[in-house]
Parts: C-alpha cells; structure tokens; sequence
C-alpha cells in the first residue's frame, strides 16, 4: 500500500491538529477540545486499546446517547485498522442482543441506559467499558506519541446498523475512502467551509446525523453533541456556539421554533419552513436546502442524489453525487429506458464495502459491480431521477424506516395470531404510524398485542392500532399490500 | 479490480448522458454538443482509435490551440485507458522535438501553428491527425457504441510538462482518481453547481485552465472553449454563454474591463478588482475568490492550499485542500517545528502518479511516500501555510514559470557566452522579466545572445535585458543570486 495517494480518517486528525490548532473540534456539555487535544486523546485511546489487543478488523460498540467520544472512538478505531459500530440505544433487548452476537465486538463502550445493563451476556468475550470515568482510565493509560499505523483507506471504519428489510438488521460496513468522499460530497451540496459548527441534534447511529459529523471533521469544524434531542439545550447551543448546522426535522423543528423564542438562532442556515422558522434562522441558499436532501441511504454512505441538483426538473429526487454513476434496472441487471421503472442501481468512491457478516446477501447486493439499492426509481426524460419507494415495503416514522415484515414476524411469535400484515397510515407528526391487520387462532386484545411486540422490537416500530380480520387478502403467497391499504386506510409511504 | 468503488472521467461521461440529456457540454464556435452528443463522439473517436491499435498506456498528444475537441480527446483517452498529453505550442522547434521524443506518442493531433510542420520527424511512427476535415473522418469510422473497456482509476489519463526546473521539462501523469478528486476539492472552494458554465480563455495545456474545465465536466456544467485569449471574444462568450468563470488575471482583466463595454458580462463571478471591473461583474464570495487562489502545482493536479481557508490568518496562502496531507520537512524528509522553513511535501488522492519515464526522479520526488513539491514552506503557529518560493530559484512572467537554469543552458550553448546567470526582474505588466548577466569570451551583441534564445526556447523565456559583466558572482559552485539581484535589480519572485 503505498502512502502517496493514501487519506483516512486518522490522517485527517494528524492534517488537522498542524492545519487547526486553535480550533474547537468538539463539545460536550462542560467538555471543549481544540484539534490537537482531539487528536491527543485518540492517539492515548488508539494506544490504550491496542495494549489490550484490539488490532485491525477488530470491532468496537459505541452503546449509548451521542458524545464527543463518539468521535473520538472513531478515529481511534481510524488509527488501529478497526471499526466502530454506533448502536441505537432504543432497540428491544432482544435486537441488542442480536446485534451484539452479530457484530461479536471487541470492546463495547456503554452508558447505564434502560436494557442495557441485561444484555452483557451477548457479548461476553468483549471489554465493556462504561462511559465516563472508567472510559477516561482506560484511555489516560496510553500514550499521547501518535502509533502511526499503516492503515488502507478501503478498509471499513464505520458500521452502521440498517433497518431490519430482511427480517433482520445488517450492519453496512463504511470504508475510509467511502466516508471521505461522500462527506466532500455533501459538503459541496450543502456549501460548507472550514469552520462549519454543526449540532449533531439527531442520533449518531442515524447516518443523517453521522454523515453531517464526518463532513464538518473534515474540513476543520466544530461538532456540538447533544446526548438526545432537547429543544431548549439546541436553542441554547445554537446560540452559544454560533451552530451552521444541525439534525432537524418536523416536529423537532415545532418544538424549536417555540423554545427559540429570547435567543439568537440567525447562525443556523436551515431550509426555509414556516414564517416564524424563516425569522428565527437564515434561510440557506445552498443546493442541499434549496431543494430538501434527496435520495439516500446508509449503504451508499447517506446521499446518493441531491434534489438541489434537479431544480425545476421531473424527478422527485435530483440528480446524483458527483462521484458515483446510477443506473435504473431490471431483475436481471439490464438497464431499463428513460420513464420505465426498475430498481435504482449505483456505483462509486462512497458505496458501502458490504454487510458485516453476510457474504450470500452481499454477492445478491453487489452483483455485476453495483449496489442494488432495493429501491425502485425511474429516470426522467431530463436525466433527473424519481425514487419511487423500496422494492419491499417499508413504511417511515419520525424518520425511522420500518419493514412490515420485521413486525409481521414479532407479531406471529404470538400464541393467538394465525396470520397478520403490517401496513402504514398518515401520521400528520411522524409520516406515518404502523398498522397491523391480525387473523387471531386464540384470544388476544389490541393492547395485549401491541405490548407482545414493544417486548421483542423497538418501541417505534410497534403497532398503533390492530385491526382483527377474518382473513389476509393475498397476491400469490404475499399479503396484497394495495388492497389493505385500502380497506384499513394505509398510505403515506415513502416516495408515494 | 472491483468496479463497485470506481469511477473514471470515462464514466462521467457515461453518466452525464443520463443525468443531463438536455444540457450543453461544450461550446466551440459554431459548435455545440450535449453531453449525449459528446459521449457519443467519444465512443466513435475511442472505436477509431482502437481499430488503429491505440491501447491501455498509449499516449495521444494535442499539437494546438484550444478546442472542444481537447476534452473529447481527452475523454477518449480515458475510455482506452491511455494518456492525452496537451503541449505548449507556444514552445520552440526544439522544446518541441523534445516533448515528442520524451512522450512517444500513438497519435498527435495537430494544428498548423507556427513550427509544428517541422518538428513530425521527432515523432516519426505517430499517426499525425490535422484538426478539422481530418479528425472528423477519423471520428466517423468509429462506432458510437460504448466500448466498455475496463480501465483503472488509478491509471494515469492526462500529462501536463511542468516547467524546467531540472533543466528539461517532464510530464506530470495524473490519474482519473487524483483528477476527479481535485476536481471536487475545487468545486467546493469555488462553490461550483451542476450548469456552471466555464469559459476555457486560459491554454489548456497549463493546469489553471484544465482544472477549471474538469471540474466544470465533473459536474455537468457547460465549458465554453476559445483557441486563444481575445478580449473582445471573451466578452461576447460571456454573455452569449452566460458563463460563472474564465481563466483570467492581470493583463487579460484589463482588456476585458477595455472591450466589456457595452456587454452584459454580470453573470461572470470573479474575485474584486478595479472599481470598473467590479460594476461589470458580480464579485464573487466564495473561499476561492476570498482570498484569491492558494498554493499548487501541475503535479498535485492544480491547487494544494487555498488562500480562502486560512482568510485573516497569518500564513500567505491558507490551509490544504480536504484530500491531503502537508508536511514542512528539513532535507533528511523530518518534519519541521511550526515556524521554520523547509520543503512543502503532501500525500493525498489527487498527487501524481509520477512523472512519464523518469523512475529515478520520481523515487527521489515520492521519497517516504510523500510527493516533494521542490518549494519552500512554512506552518504557522496558526496552522496556515506560507508558501515562500521554489527550492530552486524560479521567475513567474505572465503566469508562466521560468527557471534561470534553462535559460542559462540556452546561452552557454552560445559560443561566445563563457559565463551567465539569470535573474528575474519585477514588471508592472508580467510580473517579472528575464534579465541575463554574461561573462563573454567572444563577440556578441546583447541582440544576438536576445535572438539565439528566441531560436531554441520559447519567447517568453528569453531575456528582456542582457547585463555584461567580468565574473558571476559565486556561491559555492552556483551563482550566487542574492548578489546578482542586488547589483542588477532582481525582484518580484514568486512567493516573495
């Protein structure tokens, strides 16, 4: 591997902590650390953790609320050859436990959340450290001298759990090269320079979130950490910070504009939304706000095409990043004409490397050389593209994406139900709210069900409302989706 | 070579066909093509080309002015996976006949410019192809099928000869990767979108120009082409073509601001200048326009720093661009202490590959993995750089580097000349002058010495002014120029 042409994310922090000395990497509540004390303590950490033979490949857990050590775990995994896994701390006990036999970590970093402490079995052979003081123990052992181990930019750095679209979750692995090259990406989208403070307001496990923290290090900027979301603490931070950025959506946005009210948020460029928003806040002209986002995921490393990019065109969803190529095809990997429909295909510098772990389902994602997004689209007669919704269906909530068939399975664990499918309904807040058509063989309530599924699964993904039928109404083996939509109310789904 | 991470400057324009059916890709005169207009041309110039046995690794070289079809050729270099070469026909016979028995080209493209009918014996096994009725039926032999030949983005696609710092000059590859990854570097600096249109008034052959015009390719804007700089064209292709930028300075503003009366030229975002040209124009506010430019070089494939990140800061010429690494290090390649003086060395996506066939100052330039930039640097405890002049002592003279080494070669070869060194004067219009001081050992008129460079390098290099003297004042065994440039008025260097 030779170094000439070689940038990982450790590089960065070596590049910035000459390029950036006085600058604010991070805060944390009380705890602010210019570049160099960044790149300080993740060179102790990176040390610390190598003397208790974490090495290349091997993984770590981030399992809790967002931190500065977040970042930092990060790039000393960068510096061992690791990866680091941020885990949403709102999952059941029983997906936590499957996450962590799935990733098998090395060290799990954990904060005493509610199931937390229950699930250690899981990951018996792993160090688990708990965040705090014996996280600042551990990483005050090593030594500050920087290891400057050779590390290849095209190994994974970051593994970010997906949604469960398969009945389980799989954690898409996220090379150095890839990080890299979406964060120029984005920030070039979204017109961000050296000195960007971004209010990392939504949850790092999210690649929303992750994706605008990369960014920001990568240029030299500051990342403000807000351990959940909390109106007051974003005004407050916004202010005390001078934040450009920050993770926002619908009702955060509600709750903001109303605890806004007495502080100065005109630092924050944001898309325009309602009168009093455009007041509080200057309205971003950049690409990215100028038409909100675009077509993502978290297996191309968050943004695949940016509407920014198609103004004024057909398609819903813009046009792509500048360094990847898309392509709409057929089940057989042919490419369909412009104005047909077929799954949206890519390839480029920030496609995921794969899922940990599932070699037969990478061979189906990456067959001839792209990523098979599991999405439909359509390209436009304008070159813009259309994402048309998942090839399966998923519903969202409050930004979350939620696949029927992973609360189908939850749902049939349970002794009364012969038979069920998940549907999704209009939710003015949260997009949408999950709905569950259940055939019942015993006797079981609304209510009995729905706590059955808030044991196993997330409480997000649990149903709203049950709706109990005689039968499910079916296309060949597979609930006829259209047609509950339309006899229990269901739409809003994502891309409709 | 797994295509799932890759991108060549062939694949964008696979992409852009679809991405943007509509929009102009080039503008040259009476021609006009869309990008499916010119991948379609490239994959007929790429099939003819091939037929002739053009392959992986071969070299093409331009022989002329500016033209649509220098991006074309381009772009079909990189569908073969072989290196278009772009030479400085400004060059003499003799600079010329070098470039050609140093490059070893497949294929010439030629305009009749001054000299170049006399120089085909250099290239004797090429296939010399006129510009115009003769490229065109090349063109049309070709298939517009996509030949889909697999190429590697680490492979070299374009060579730029840099100037003589070492005596001749050398061609710096730079891959597909290293093009496209400045490409996005400057874009952001420059805050560049999807439709910019650039107009190419800058010679091709010089890197200024060509990042302009690969980063504009990149993003699917329009570049709008003139063969050589004329003010009263540029400003009607500015308005006619609604450009954002040009390659412009000094001298070239001036005529501009001269024959833009009368023209619409504000869609043309520039940095500030005279409070004429600043009424003509819209002044432009992003990093690159900031602060005007940064430090770079052809062999990092343009800028290395940007003066706009480093704004109010103490060194002259801002911090890195986000995909390397800068190094000050002493002779040994330790890195320096912030404060003191040593060579700029980088790594990073968009350094070299090396220079064409020299490996052994290629091990010397890559030494440690680094690229040896050849200039002197300084980080300051702020974190900006200061780029401080080249290692070697180099002129600038209307935006060309000159290196007193070639010019003195030039005159030692004159039979009267037994001694001289060259020094750089500072000049209102050019920025500096070539000034020579001879130690003769015959009869010669400064005229003469004037019209025996004039024969062998290009114009501008030759001396403005030749001072007589007795002895060259020594420093070791070189010319002492300190000296020189105290007795006979040097200054104005770059850097300085």
């Amino acid at each position: 591997m030779n170094p000439l042409h070689s940038l990982t994310l450790g590089d960065l922090a070596r590049e910035h902590r000459r390029s950036w000395p006085l600058a604010t990497a991070v805060v944390d509540g009380d705890v602010r650390h210019t570049y160099p004390e960044l790149d300080d303590r993740v060179n102790r950490l990176t040390n610390a953790l190598a003397a208790e033979g974490v090495g290349p490949g091997d993984r770590l857990l981030w399992l809790g609320q967002n931190s500065h050590r977040v970042l930092e775990s990060l790039l000393a995994a960068a510096k061992l050859g690791a990866v680091l896994s941020v885990a949403n701390w709102r999952q059941s006990a029983a997906e936590l436990r499957f996450v962590l036999g799935d990733l098998e970590p090395a060290v799990v970093f954990w904060q005493p959340l509610d199931g937390v402490a229950e699930v250690r079995d899981a990951a018996e052979k792993a160090r688990w450290i708990q965040d705090g003081a014996e996280y600042e123990t551990l990483l005050a052992t090593g030594a500050a001298a920087d290891p400057e181990i050779a590390v290849d930019p095209a190994a994974p750095v970051l593994a970010l759990y997906t949604a469960a679209f398969d009945g389980t979750p799989n954690a898409a692995l996220l090379s150095h090269a890839a990080l890299i090259g979406h964060s120029l990406s984005l920030a070039l989208a979204r017109q961000m320079e050296p000195g960007f403070a971004y209010l990392n307001s939504g949850p790092l496990f999210h690649v929303g979130t992750a994706m605008f923290c990369l960014a920001t290090f990568q240029l030299g900027g500051k990342n403000v950490f807000l351990p959940a979301y909390d109106a007051a603490e974003a005004a407050r931070l916004i202010e005390a910070e001078r934040c450009d950025g920050a993770f926002l959506f619908g009702p955060m946005i509600d709750a903001l504009v109303e605890a806004g009210a007495g502080h100065d948020l005109s630092s924050l460029h944001a898309p325009a939304g309602s009168e009093a928003w455009n007041a509080m806040i200057t309205v971003d002209t950049s690409p990215w706000s100028r038409a909100f986002a675009g077509y993502g995921q978290t297996e191309v490393g968050g943004m695949l095409t940016y509407s920014g990019y198609g103004v004024g065109g057909i398609g819903s969803h813009g046009r792509p990043s500048p360094l990847v190529q898309v392509r709409i095809v057929d089940p057989s990997g042919a490419e369909l004409p412009v104005g047909e429909i077929g799954e949206l295909v890519a390839r480029g510098q920030h496609m995921m490397t794969g899922y940990h772990n599932r070699p037969a389902l990478n061979a189906a994602k990456q067959t001839g050389g792209w990523h098979h997004t599991g999405d439909l689209g359509r390209r436009e007669s304008d070159g813009t593209l259309s994402f048309l919704g998942p090839r399966l269906r998923m519903l969202k909530s409050g930004g979350e994406n939620i696949y029927p068939v992973e609360v189908e399975r939850c749902l049939a664990t349970h002794p009364a139900v012969a038979e069920c499918a998940v549907i999704g309904e209009r939710d003015m807040e949260w997009g949408q709210r999950v709905v569950a058509v259940v055939v019942l063989k015993g006797e079981a309530t609304a209510g009995e069900l729905i706590a059955h599924c808030r044991d196993s699964i997330a409480s997000y993904k649990k149903p709203s409302r049950v709706e109990f039928a005689d039968a499910i109404p079916k296309r060949g083996y597979s609930p006829d989706y259209d047609a509950l939509d339309a006899a229990y109310g269901g739409g809003g789904y994502p891309g409709s």
